[in-house]
């Protein structure tokens, strides 16, 4: 991801839907960004509770209670909550209330010709049976992240749709009333458009697809983690030669391993044969808990004091509705329903 | 409208959208009964500008400029403030939160279902490019009527189709939590089922249709309208028989004149001939003049303090709150997602 283009001029929103804990598809696709981009410019990270209530109406526990499970993610892999604002979506009524008017700027055929709408929709098997909630759901990330004025909003290449969608709603509003009180957003995306694939070599690292590793994990978890990683399943004896390209152990490597001509050299012996796969696991294997090591110890150590960390995300909570509360006060008094 | 089936016990939601001063049509059709029943239960009274804005985007300073005039009628009518609650619901934030989470309760399909939206569509020539602020407003609706806990909403026969998706939202979230924390409500029909015409005797008096008599009128209105007014337009010569249907004349007689025996021989002269039009239009501007008068003056005598009218509808905003937000705390804390 290009940090280039953003300057301490900008704005940035993002988050993360509270349906589960985060896991090393997360650090690598948007945590490790966000820890640069905290002191490059303001950063507003939304727990989305309410969002994920949008497909999960009948399991909420699972949405309340991981709100805390990452916001220790966030806190432990080193977001520094005097950098990036964290606060609870379902807490931050102007959301709602900026959500409800701009329905009425975006037309139903509209929402229905959204690609990553679309996708979603083909992805859950909803067909007609889609909760209004979810059809109406890039009207609420219209709201999000014009609330806050967001200039920069890191998504993936699929969710340019929403950022236009976004853009769409901005101008018109601010054609409606005449007035520039939206501001518009990029989108920063991926340089190499890369995700980190599941360790069973899965296009994407999912928790619903059982093959993550999340950083709360313990040390016994990486090993069978490593252990169970896909690599080249021709690769049957030491001396064969072994396939680098989709080998989930090299993809790997490639992301955490920082001595790229080790790398190189190992995935040139690979390729001949000779080199087994017990000796790149266990290479991954020293990286990841060395990686892993002093964020498991982080959250534990925050985990133990939950108050202390809801602590932070209501301070984060009132720190952000400051933000909001001064846009839907300039978005009602521009569309002149102040009364008092 | 029957007033039996309300009890003390009800809480009644009813309001208008401020797209226009209020005519005799509302008088007839709501406001009469809203006077009455202020004395049988709790009534709240919503001065629906949010709602009006879903088809109204573009046209915001009418929407807020009728906060004030629906609010004079109502208190020139003689709705008392201290029985009946008015509120601003734009200043409601609890209603878009709570119709944000009735989202996800009700399908893209049921809503394009609901035969009142599918009326409204061809009505406004809608056709795909409907406002999803306009197709989403039965759910809306459902978080008002639902915040207050309303048992009773008036409303005319075509809109039970919105009762019925209230009622709807409330069971499936009551289900969802299994805990009863939102009320059903039922529908309170006109028992006649009658509107007022328009002066022009089309079924429905309407402002956009030039053929109403605000409750604001002028003596000089007043006089103009019955002059206007639709008769029998066969009836040329007052030897000829008139009919007696369909008279407009006739029809307000019926309505607004207490003497029905007089009224009976009025009509049983015009059947057969004798009576001219003149005669029956004199009677009725009379009772109109009378009917008017007071709540012209009232309406003109508050008109001339509006801070002291916005400071009712002030009040009438914070104990409306009082209510919403106590229901939006229980839906929170069914749906588990409180945390401070």
């Amino acid at each position: 991801m290009s940090t280039q283009a953003v300057t301490s001029q900008d704005i940035i929103l993002t988050g993360d839907r509270t349906t589960g804990p985060l896991h090393l598809g997360h650090y690598v696709g948007s945590l490790q960004n966000r820890i640069k981009l905290q002191d490059v410019c303001r950063q507003y990270l939304l727990l989305a509770d309410a969002q994920a209530l949008t497909d999960n109406m009948g399991n909420y526990v699972k949405v309340r209670d991981n709100v805390l499970q990452v916001a220790l993610d966030y806190l432990a892999a080193g977001i520094d909550p005097a950098k990036s604002t964290i606060f609870i979506q379902s807490l931050v009524p102007e959301l709602p209330e900026l959500f409800s008017y701009y329905l009425n700027l975006v037309t139903v055929s509209r929402l229905e010709r959204n690609p990553t709408i679309k996708d979603e929709i083909k992805l859950r098997g909803f067909e007609r049976d889609i909760p209004s909630g979810f059809m109406t759901y890039p009207v609420a990330q219209a709201a999000d992240i014009s609330a806050f004025k967001a200039t920069v909003v890191p998504v993936g290449a699929d969710q340019i749709p929403m950022i236009e969608q976004t853009n769409e709603v901005v101008r018109k509003f601010n054609a409606s009333v005449n007035q520039d009180i939206l501001v518009e957003c990029r989108a920063l995306v991926p340089e190499n458009g890369a995700r980190l694939p599941g360790i069973d070599g899965k296009a994407k690292m999912s928790k619903s697809l059982g093959n993550s590793l999340t950083l709360g994990a313990s040390a016994e978890d990486i090993t069978k983690a490593v252990k169970m990683m896909y690599t080249d399943p021709n690769h049957l004896r030491v001396a064969d030669p072994g396939q680098v390209e989709g080998n989930v152990v090299f993809t790997y490597l490639d992301i955490f391993d920082t001595d790229t001509a080790a790398v190189e050299e190992l995935k040139a012996h690979y390729r001949r044969g000779g080199l087994g796969d017990m000796v790149i696991k266990r290479r991954l294997e020293e990286i990841l808990q060395t990686l892993l090591a002093p964020i498991r110890a982080r959250r534990e150590q925050l985990a133990a004091d939950p108050e202390h960390v809801m602590g932070i995300l209501r301070a984060g909570t009132d720190k952000a509705r400051e933000q909001t509360a001064a846009t839907l006060d300039a978005v009602k008094r521009a569309m002149g329903i102040v009364y008092f």
